[in-house]
Parts: C-alpha cells; structure tokens; sequence
C-alpha cells in the first residue's frame, strides 16, 4: 500500500488542436483484504488512507462486530494490502455465509419490504428521533463547506467525498474512490473515538443509492445531504429508516425527498 | 421488477426561498437474483432493462461461461426479480468460490500484477491487436452522440451510460444505476447476436475505474472513452491489457493515458 491518497503519471494531453505529454495527478486505487481471525473475509478497493477506519467501521455496518470492544487486535499490513483483525469471539460459516444471503420479502404489510440482503435488515437502525432539525439555508452552507474542503484535498476528480457535520460545520470528513468506503471511514473512526452519530448530518458528495442510504441507516444518522439524484429504491429505504434525504443541492435550491419534518422552511 | 428505468414521486422542492410540493421523475433501482442451476449465485442492484442481457455479460465476463452455448436454458422472473439459468454444465463449488479469491502476486516479473482477484486473470484478455485507430475528433464526435442519446432517455441524472461504437457512431447504448451493468448489458447483447467486439470503442460517461477497465478487458474492446478521470490501478490494468484509455473528453481536450500508438494526432 503507497498510503497515498493521489499520484503522478505522465500523459499525452491533447488541447487546442496540439498535442503534448505532460504530468497529470491520477487518484490512487487500492485493494484490501480483511482477515478475520485468520481467514479471507473480503477485499474491497479503496484510496489507500484511513485504512484502519474503514476497516472497523465496515465490520460494524456489515454486523461482524456489535461494539468496537469486540475487536482484540488489528494490524494493518501496508506492504501487501492486508488488514489483520482478530476478534474477542469466533464467527461461524453460517455468518459469514449470511452476508450475501438474499433476504425474501413475502407480500404487503411485512416489514422492511425494501432490503435485499438479510444482514442489512439486522444492522439498519430505524431513526424514530427527530434530533436534527434543519433550515435550507444550512444545507447550502456544509454543501458548500464540503466542496471547498474536497478542493483543499485533491486535485484529482471522480473520488467520493463525505462529511459528517453538526449545524455548527464539518466535524470529520473523508474521501474515497469507492463509494461508501468514505463512509465506512467516518464509522470507525466515530466508533473508536466513541463520538455520538445520531445528532449528526452525512454530506456526500454522489448520488444517493440504495447502498448509500443502506450505510447511513447502518452508521445511525438522521439526515443525508447530497449534491446529486437518488434512486428510487434509496428512497423507499429512506423512507422505511426514517431517515431525511435531501438532494440536488445547488445554488439556492434542493429537493426534499422523505421525512420533511425535519425541514425548517423560513 | 417493474421494467421501467424511471419512475416518478411528490418532492418537497425548494428554490429561491420558497418550498412547494411537485412530482419529480427517479432513477428505478431494482435488485435481480441471478439462480444458476438451482442455485443462488449473485445478486446485483440494476436499472430494470435488459436483465437477461445483463445476466449472460455478467455470467460471461465472469468466466461462469465460455460461449453463449453453455446456456441451455434463461428465464426471467420479472415479479420476484430472478433469473433462473441452467447451463449445459456443472458448476463445482469450488470454481464458485474463486470468484472472489485473492491473486496473490510475487514480486517483480511476474505477469499480471496489478490483478486482485484471481477470476480476472483468467477471464480478461490482452488486446494485442491494433484494429481501432482513432483521433481526437471521433473522440469528441462519439462522445457528443452518447450525451445527446442519453439525453434523450432519461430525465433523472446519475445514471452511467455506455456505448459500444465504431467510427461511424453509436451501435449499441445501454444505462443502467451500477457502473458496470451497462456493460455487461452490452456484453450479453453481442454474445447473443454474435456481435464482433475487438473492433469496436466503448465510450463511458463515468470515471475509468479498476472495474471498468477489468469489464473492458473481458469484453474485448481495444478502445475505452471516458468524459471523467481514471484511477492509478485502472490505468495499470490498462496498460496491462494493452488497452488505449482516454479520459477527461471536454469542449476540444482530452487526455490519452495509455497504449497511445492507437490515436492518430493532426
């Protein structure tokens, strides 16, 4: 692992009718592989910072561990792209085996029509509080707070920016070429530091996908901005967590998809 | 499954200081099981169009299958979202679980380095032909019809589109939510109608990352059009598999960042 988040290679820049090689910084890719006491769990690919982070806050969203307690030991292997986890207990086959499992919803009244995946179902957190209260003006303001602050960053494009906030401003923020791996970034670092989720807001920087909402109702926050659209079936989960989704959020205007009630219209 | 790609919901919109409720068209995001012999294989998050196209580019570019031939029976299940495959062959459990088995790579020399996964190795291909030659002006050319194309169909945003071209224009283009299932979509399609792919140009709206690029090589195309950034490990996959990436398409610019011996310069 390079533990660099950008690098430097040369291309052929073509402008203006004439073409030259030049320098040009390109976002670094990176594979991970978590073990978990001892066997192949999954690798993902990520922007090679915050690598212990992102490897404890996807083991909470995916269920693996209840608490940050529950991790004895990590130890991230740079050299070779491998994160060593051992927990304080074991994890059957069947677990593991539960992660892909797809989750058969029967017919109308059943709960969590939207989820796919059973595992998702066990770790989502329906959010019954309405801690948050938020005016439009205040998603303009960590919007445009976040994007000067991904411009500070990177030089790159096309990585995915979040940040958790409170009203006040930007309290964390993280960015990756995948993803939700930003958000699994944010997860662990909340979890090892004990910092408290569900008064907070996630800024993102993409569209809100299902996987997204998936994350933030997995992580416990109550409010999503987004700069971009989201799809129908991240709002069906939006709806169902009781999250508030706000989207294409630009230049004085945003659209409100689900639980408007924490919406502050002036 | 609903069959539609988009689909439309009240939103609460709020624009120069005032808020009122109107319908807003969303990208759909439909979850698909595909079931190969009985069992359940895979399940992705897709735009819910051309799911049977989608499932023989994905079983293919994963090396489930060699030819189209192999599948001697596809069924799609619209209502319940599966796809239920039966190949003229047995799967063993063991080939299902190299699908995501790490490729451990040695030190320097080695062939096929930046590979994570070992599945990949096996199922991409070099293109050590040089069929496609291309110039700047087709790239801007092509990558003008697919905007306009994707313009036409949808109305929701966020979604990534793809195209398979010759020189002269657009022979095939397919959207979908996940950035590789417009691929595969156009995989299957050219499977199934037995439709030469080395001697075409994918162009892609979304940035060039590893998985693009790996879709790219199992498909076979020489030639991959992006109007967004590429990352550090797709580019070495690229250069890899001798495929020539160009990115950042934009208003009379662009980059060429890999195999540029195939872009003819004015």
């Amino acid at each position: 692992m390079k533990g660099k988040a950008q690098t430097s290679q040369a291309i052929l820049r073509y402008e203006n009718g004439s073409a030259e090689w030049k320098e040009d910084t390109i976002a670094a890719e990176y594979p991970v592989t978590i073990k978990l006491n001892g066997d192949e769990f999954v690798t993902m690919v990520c922007t090679p910072d915050y690598i212990e982070d992102m490897a404890i806050g996807y083991l909470a969203s995916e269920g693996i561990i209840a608490s940050f307690n529950e991790i004895k030991e990590l130890r991230v292997d740079d050299k070779n792209g491998y994160v060593h986890v051992t927990l304080t207990k074991n994890i059957d086959h069947l677990h593991q085996q539960m992660q892909n499992k797809r989750y058969i919803t029967s017919c109308c009244g059943m709960s969590r029509q939207s989820f796919v995946f059973a595992a998702d179902v066990k770790t989502t957190k329906t959010m019954h509080t309405r801690q948050v209260v938020i005016a439009p003006d205040d998603c303009f303001r960590l919007m445009a707070d976040m994007q000067q602050a991904a411009e500070t960053f990177q030089e790159t494009g096309g990585v995915h920016n979040a940040a958790l906030c409170t009203l006040d401003g930007i309290v964390l923020m993280r960015m990756d070429i995948g993803r939700h791996n930003a958000l699994d970034k944010i997860y662990g670092y909340c979890l090892k530091h004990d910092i408290s989720l569900q008064d907070k807001i996630i800024v993102f920087s993409g569209r809100l996908s299902s996987e997204i909402l998936l994350k933030v109702g997995k992580i416990g926050c109550e409010v999503v901005l987004s700069k971009s659209a989201p799809t129908e079936r991240a709002l069906e989960l939006a709806k169902e967590l009781e999250i508030t989704s706000i989207g294409f959020i630009r230049a004085g205007s945003l659209n409100v998809y689900t639980v408007p009630e924490r919406v502050v219209l002036p």
